[in-house]
């Protein structure tokens, strides 16, 4: 079973703006076994929408179109299926109501031009959508001969998504062919993307019913698996199969095989040996802190830390001596072991973590190209530095130097 | 003058990868005049590759394809337009001699199935691709009695977008209406969305010629303003104009007519004023110095800051009381101004900013709800705290807060 999304709204062909729902049905469709095979984003134009829609309904069995569904003049999305499917609108009186109930209950009074929202197509189901004022639309049509059904959600992500599971989704399970759908997602660390290639490729190639995406980003391989299979039990065992040997090829470059992020993944080896996280950081600039933070109950388990920028600072909060800095420059495995030791000394934290770097653009000298970076980490056992060279602008070399670092500390818990 | 991108290839059916190319070249295109009326994503299917362009070609007069173009045998966009515009393919000897000299360069041997890239459509002018295997091809054949121009491009968006500017570009240029477009990007900060909808669209719906885009983030609202016209000079006093009388009714919300993020503006202010800043975060968990330090050069205005998630690193870091948290909480107003007034005596900055909040999920008490955040802003003239309550998951609370806190250094420095 084959389907087409189509995003509506002359905004997601400016440079700004993007659909992004259609990542999210793809995701839910997938799990009814039904494929997304074209995706497609139209103006509010009428003609082009029609012509858009027609196309659709000749080479895909569900087509669902997000966007359009307002109450401007510039929402077509209502008139044009109409057009494409030779249906009439008429005004839903109950629709009218509910449109004068929802405009009481905001204290307003409605603009006329609001009822275009209570206009349904002709044998559509409405669909009611309790986080906004246009309701959505489930056709169950003939086109050419051939069976289609086509959907009428909202545009904003928070009326879509939530009508799509709470009214589509069991009306598709209805039709669709009985397939499961299995899905898993593993990942790892600062492995080069070449080398998970190569121990990969020989591995997932012999498993062609299970589909194998590798994504890479600064640092962070993300593997995800997805098979389909008449009954649930047989996708699983599948994805299960081919998840444990992948974790098998990947070593301790694997970090997790239910899709946690590092960060999450560090806070559970802190929270399992009892252990707290400090960190002084330079080049990251708060981006460790600022990763770590973000999960929630982070605190249980990072004390907090430290951003020094200025070598002041980096002996004043984390004791890092100023001759040391003068000796070796503030970018140096001495300063890095320094911040790392400093830091665990100053909090009380079992594991220090220190960074320092040169982010770029400017700051590089001879010696000390833009892209490196110095981790340390320091707890009871004693302390070890590391350096590498990262390639990219200052956003990138942030964005690995912060993953490198995380990376050492669960090495350091496992 | 009308076009259409076509992404092609099944990984970007799937809920773990988007195209984004085409963000790129719908501002290199409207810079032209020419616009985006539709955005087709297929996969490397033979048969809907076809379909997809065929369609492309009966409704817009530019098509350009991104992917598709490498060795293996999902590699189908060259057939493909063979197909659809009843084009042969020959294999090219110089593409062929070039393919091999890149291989040579590898020190590999080429795989026989690599030559596929050296095949060039009927007509087509090949494209030379400096930072891949495969180049791109640029056609310009007449379909169903109209001239079509048709663009062949490698994916990889490191690929794609410098053979875009290099190859094509200026050959569009010769054949596209004589327009010009002019582009300005505004922003104010922590502007209410209805608020800023009713003071601005009394001006710019006045202004027809000039397309008006707002996008709201977090706090963060940016106005976009496009115009095209026969001369530069036109279309830039238009936009001009307009900005102007937005950035007049936007008051003090107003911080950039360039674009520019809201942590570049701080920047900018604090070096103007020969300030520097240092930040005390509780709940923002190093979100603030994280902004401000993924500035180029913000090392020369910004000292560095202490994330404290403690209640003994507030005492620590930043000297906040320990009788001060045991009387009020650790969010509070009272702890917020002891953070900032700290940091700044710690560092002696300039401006001291302290932060502390509930991020969520827990945390909440019964009259401290989730998304509550107190921020101070400390200097030589005094110290102010102010607390809002944000709404959303931990993500948006801490981003709100971080807006709201850069924003009130702003105002500070104006």
């Amino acid at each position: 079973m084959k389907s087409e999304i189509i995003a509506v709204g002359s905004e997601m062909l400016t440079p700004f703006r993007q659909d992004t729902n259609s990542l999210y049905l793809t995701e839910q469709l997938n799990s009814l076994g039904i494929s997304v095979a074209f995706k497609t984003v139209v103006g509010d134009r009428r003609k082009d929408l029609v012509s858009a829609i027609k196309t659709a309904l000749t080479r895909t069995d569900v087509l669902i179109l997000m966007g359009g569904l307002g109450p401007t003049e510039d929402d077509l999305t209502r008139e044009a299926v109409a057009d494409a499917l030779s249906l009439t609108l008429r005004r839903d009186a109950a629709q009218v109501a509910a449109l004068h109930a929802r405009a009481a209950t905001w204290r307003i009074t409605m603009p006329p031009n609001n009822l275009k929202q209570a206009d349904v197509l002709d044998g559509a189901i409405v669909l009611p959508n309790p986080n906004g004022s246009a309701p959505g639309q489930w056709l169950d049509v003939t086109f050419s001969g051939f069976r289609k059904l086509v959907m009428l959600l909202p545009g904003p992500p928070h009326e879509c998504r939530p009508l799509f599971d709470a009214e589509c989704l069991s009306r598709l399970r209805a039709v669709a062919p009985l397939r499961s759908i299995a899905v898993r997602t593993l990942k790892a660390a600062m492995i080069p993307e070449s080398q998970a290639d190569k121990l990969l490729a020989p591995i997932y190639s012999t498993y062609a019913d299970v589909e194998t995406t590798l994504l890479a980003h600064a640092g962070d391989l993300q593997i995800t698996l997805i098979c389909s299979k008449p009954t649930a039990e047989a996708a699983q065992a599948r994805v299960d199969e081919l998840a444990e040997r992948i974790e098998v090829a990947l070593e301790d470059w694997f970090y997790s095989s239910e899709g946690d992020t590092l960060e999450q993944i560090v806070l559970y080896y802190l929270g399992l040996r009892q252990a707290t996280l400090a960190v002084a950081e330079s080049c990251t600039g708060g981006l460790i802190a600022q990763r770590i933070t973000s999960v929630p109950g982070a605190s249980r388990s990072f004390l907090g830390g430290v951003v020094v920028y200025s070598d002041e600072l980096k002996t004043d909060f984390a004791g890092v001596p100023a001759d040391l800095i003068a000796q070796y420059g503030a970018v140096s495995a001495e300063v890095a072991k320094a911040l790392a030791e400093g830091i665990r000394a100053r909090t009380g934290a079992t594991i220090g973590l220190g960074v320092t770097g040169i982010a770029g653009p400017t700051g590089a000298t001879e010696s000390k190209p833009v892209g490196l970076v110095h981790i340390a980490v320091s707890d009871a056992q004693g302390t070890d530095a590391i350096d590498r060279t990262f390639r990219g602008d200052r956003i990138r070399v942030r964005e690995w130097a912060s993953q490198f670092a995380l990376d050492l500390v669960r090495r350091r818990l496992m």
